[in-house]
């Protein structure tokens, strides 16, 4: 069994797998981490192999503990990926976007695949139909807009996301949620307009904390799946244990 | 002579008007409000009236040295203003959105008017032809997006905007570029479709600092026109002089 843990700049995300089926999912803070990593060994104690990815600086406390009881695979520079990677400045792309990418290439080989990552930040990365990973971009994401609005900002206040959000907002709550809620969808909409202009044949999947609520509002046929950065890192642990 | 005085989230934009038109401007930081009016009225010492509006808290420093100098009228709730208010939460209704549906309702008099101010955050504001303000939305402004990714991530670098962006950014810098740029741009064309799906007839202005690097880039057919809040605030000027 395979213990996988993302580390995003808002909670760590976690999921035992056995091969490549996923068997539980947890989400947690990353203060917790000790305490939620015994529970897991006690629920799954066939556990023997991890990978950690993280977005975050320090992460040595957390390695220390998952080496002392599995063996550990940290997502790196040398990790080998089971795709081409393009970028023009590996060392600086984020870990989470090689684990979305490296789900892509598995689930959607030789397609030409855009995978949107709605969380803290909302993410865009391309593949295209021959593996071969080309960039994209990074835009804020749902609930950081609505911070933002009110830090930086002298009088806006913190709005609490909601479902149900008018085009034209007639309070300053509203107006807010709309510009927040309306404003991402148009850009989701937007954006897969422009890649689609380009690469005709074009998969897009919809994955992060934020599926549930865009997904469902996207014009564009896009896949949601949740769990896909999740997947990706196992995939890649699969695909390092056996080099 | 009218000098019109904008405080907003951040800088300071004013403007000399000989009755409706504009004779000079100027933007400078808040903090270097007394030099510049004594700059503005040894320029101008016909200046007898004076317009404030502000978005942030306190102007009461500034109220005094206009007060002292010209007849100075402050945008607030008791204005009067020459349209009709339906948004729900005057009281909240940031005075530049009030002022730049002003400046909508003496230029497009019965007409469809949406007016997008692209600065510190990007507002809409939405005028039906019947001289009616509805409302309409809050979202993050460019500059706004690049600080927040930097600010509310670990390991996101602050960006500085640049005029030519990729779709696809191949490394952290170009992706932050694309997100924010091709971003807001594809919020700005997906949120004015929407308004034309209601609105057949829709004459749409592009204001703000942002202005230049938005207007050339936009799909929709709009009129760029840097100076309409502060337009607007002339006119509830002028309006309220005669009352």
């Amino acid at each position: 069994m395979n213990l996988i843990i993302d580390v995003g700049n808002s909670a760590v995300k976690s999921a035992v797998f056995q091969d490549a089926k996923l068997l539980r999912s947890y989400v947690f803070s990353f203060e917790k981490f000790s305490e939620k990593f015994q529970q897991i060994k006690k629920e799954h104690p066939k556990i023997t192999f991890s990978m950690l990815s993280s977005v975050i600086k320090d992460t040595s406390e957390i390695e220390k503990m998952l080496k002392k009881e599995t063996e550990l695979f940290v997502l790196g520079e040398n990790t080998k990926l089971p795709f081409k990677n393009k970028y023009a400045s590996p060392q600086t792309l984020g870990k989470d976007r090689l684990a979305l990418v490296a789900a892509g290439a598995k689930e959607y080989k030789n397609k030409n695949l855009l995978i949107i990552d709605a969380g803290t930040c909302i993410t865009f990365d391309f593949k295209n139909d021959k593996d071969e990973y080309l960039g994209g971009a990074i835009s804020p994401g749902l609930h950081m807009r609505l911070k933002a609005l009110h830090n930086f900002t002298a009088k806006l206040p913190l709005v609490e996301l909601e479902e149900n959000v008018a085009l034209i907002g007639n309070s300053t709550q509203e107006s807010i949620l709309s510009g927040v809620l309306n404003g991402v969808l148009a850009e989701l909409d937007g954006i897969i307009d422009r890649y689609r202009a380009d690469y005709k044949y074009l998969t897009i999947i919809l994955t992060g904390g934020d599926t549930q609520i865009l997904s469902k509002r996207v014009k564009n046929g896009i896949f949601a799946n949740p769990n896909f950065l999740l997947k990706g890192l196992n995939y890649i642990l699969e695909f390092n244990k056996t080099q």
